[in-house]
């Protein structure tokens, strides 16, 4: 019951031994077909959600995200950009939840529909049900322009990664990601919020395209450390605030293509509970940029080690914490704070696929996994 | 630097093995206890928030929701709850990430914080964080009546579930659901959204003593059915809707009692990622009672067993799907839908401690953790 919507003869796997890998190395180039046209003047074009966006996003003074799976991650990331950055109240929710629980519905929400596919049955549904209760206009954020939520939707703001064939998806969820950092941009505009940072933020995307081109020279560097996950059947994945669910995103990846359980954690969230689990046979991966919460991560960091734990830190400087056979540092270098979840991506992207292959497993078509779940 | 506020010496273990097991068989008690003089004539009473509530509860038209680790479950639990009944949208959050979020205040919403000890540092913070920040008036549900939380709070409700000294949280957990639909019952008077459904509510919450006591008879089932868990490393709890929660709740139990990795995954979300790990050594626990969902339910539980995975179906009654060496059916029997996420708890802590016995794991007091996170 599962039926995967790509013709995967259609795309050409090159030099790359997997479509996962090309489609990792494709993120630069994906990412600047994303802003093409889109940015002019250090702005944010509104017209690049459509003709109409003009006038739908008047009377915009909440935002409801509704997704599953790695989308849902994205979403989660957006909520955090939406609700600093342009000041709106935002809520997430995975769709297959959202669709059955009644929600209240609010007709000044942005209902935002996040799908690589645009065919994902429950995100569809819950679109409709979002319509039907009564909520504001809808956004679908997707990457395939004839999609049935593409043509559902009031708006459509394409993702413009170019066709997907692994089935854990890598440059949808960058370029996702970007398309959602572009609609924080607007609605902040909007609401008067942003004023001078929209500048800012808007130079950062351009850098986005060379900064993925450099953090993808870790390469080599991850693969080295993935023999370290070879034989481990448990990982814990840790991050704090919009970081978070780039740790939730690089578990999902573990989990989907190497099969071993990975979880993820908001590092706070440690001591009341997963903490039990952790001796020398459950590595931790943190995902631990310098901002404001640094701090407050590696005293949890300090926590495992001080229990056994193995841990894999990706944070911007090696100085976060003293290296040893237990402590590995990967340095990403100096990245700006609005790019830096889209960032933090690749290294763990890089570190899914590299344990997979030492494992032996489908790479790129895992087991019991298909590509679009067009089925609830 | 963890410190427990609790003094074990003061309390008696009497016949139980465990200070968890003696907890989670006075749960009875603890619910009627809770109850005590806060309903009449089929009502909840509105003093029992305090003698200002009446008038602190005015101009209330959202709810956050703050807490950590267990109480941030019983939190989730309530949002549906909230939400579907009470007609209020209902915000729910871990402490450690609202409190360094800069979250957007709303002076019409009522913060609702969650805690055993009344001293969990993040939640306390995250408190005075909304506080400073102008959310409405605050209320504060904890079992110790002298706590930095209760003192704190603009209104308390104490859960009396008496003291709790097994690290991990049961007769504390159920205290709290049964608080929050207390509160759900107020704030859905208040806004006409219940009226018969209360009377309705209410008495199914006198029945909760009694059905509890059938529930733990249980016991003997289930201690035969954790021997399946002894030797296996990880499990998938699987729920929907306001059970979801439930299942979280029971993955936590059996993580930190017995250092199994258990996860949980609102059922829809199994072909998102989940399902790649199912194998017949990740065996999958559900939380099925029968409800709307239960058929959605039925075809994810579907998946899993034509994928080789051992199903521990928690149902109403054993007609749910055929059992067999590789489905084991634990029949609850009829319960009301209001009480149901209360009830379905029972069986999943019995699971937990059983399996950490026959691991032989310290059950009261799990490696690595602190009855009351009273640091960052």
């Amino acid at each position: 019951i599962h039926i995967s919507q790509l013709q995967a003869d259609a795309v050409e796997r090159g030099e790359f031994r997997h479509y996962m890998l090309k489609e990792i190395f494709e993120q630069p180039r994906a990412l600047a077909e994303t802003l093409e046209g889109r940015i002019h003047n250090d702005q944010v074009l509104e017209a690049a959600f459509g003709a109409n966006a003009h006038q739908l996003l008047d009377e915009i003074y909440a935002v409801q995200i509704i997704a599953c799976g790695t989308s849902y991650h994205a979403g989660l990331v957006a909520r955090y950009w939406i609700e600093s950055l342009a000041k709106l109240p935002c809520s997430v929710e995975i769709a297959s939840e959202f669709r059955y629980r009644q929600p209240l519905p609010n007709p000044n929400a942005l209902v935002v529909c996040i799908s690589q596919s645009g065919e994902t049955a429950d995100t569809l549904a819950a679109l409709h049900e979002a319509k039907r209760l009564g909520f504001g206009p809808s956004l679908a954020i997707c990457n395939v322009p004839e999609s049935a939520l593409a043509r559902a939707a009031d708006m459509v703001l394409m993702t413009r990664a170019g066709p997907e064939i692994g089935v854990a998806s890598t440059k949808a969820f960058t370029t996702q990601l970007l398309c959602l950092l572009m609609l924080t941009v607007v609605l902040g505009r909007r609401n008067g919020t942003i004023s001078e940072l929209e500048k800012v933020i808007v130079r950062s995307m351009r850098t986005l395209p060379e900064q993925l081109n450099k953090l993808l020279l870790l390469n080599d560097t991850i693969k080295r450390l993935a023999e370290k996950f070879a034989d481990k059947h448990h990982t814990l994945f840790l991050g704090r605030g919009v970081h978070y669910p780039i740790a939730m995103e690089g578990a999902l990846k573990l989990k989907e293509i190497s099969y071993i359980h990975a979880e993820a954690y908001p590092a706070g969230e440690l001591k009341h509970g997963p903490l039990a689990l952790v001796d020398a046979d459950m590595p931790v991966v943190a995902v631990a940029p310098n901002d404001s919460l640094q701090e407050k991560l590696k005293s949890n960091l300090e926590e495992v080690h001080a229990r056994g734990g193995q841990l894999f830190i990706f944070a911007n400087h090696r100085a976060i914490m003293q290296a040893s056979s237990f402590v590995n540092v990967i340095e990403l270098g100096e990245i700006n704070e609005y790019i830096s979840p889209i960032a933090y991506t690749i290294p763990l992207q890089l570190l899914a696929y590299h344990v997979a292959l030492i494992r032996g497993t489908d790479v790129d078509k895992p087991r019991n996994l298909a590509k679009s779940v067009t089925v609830e």
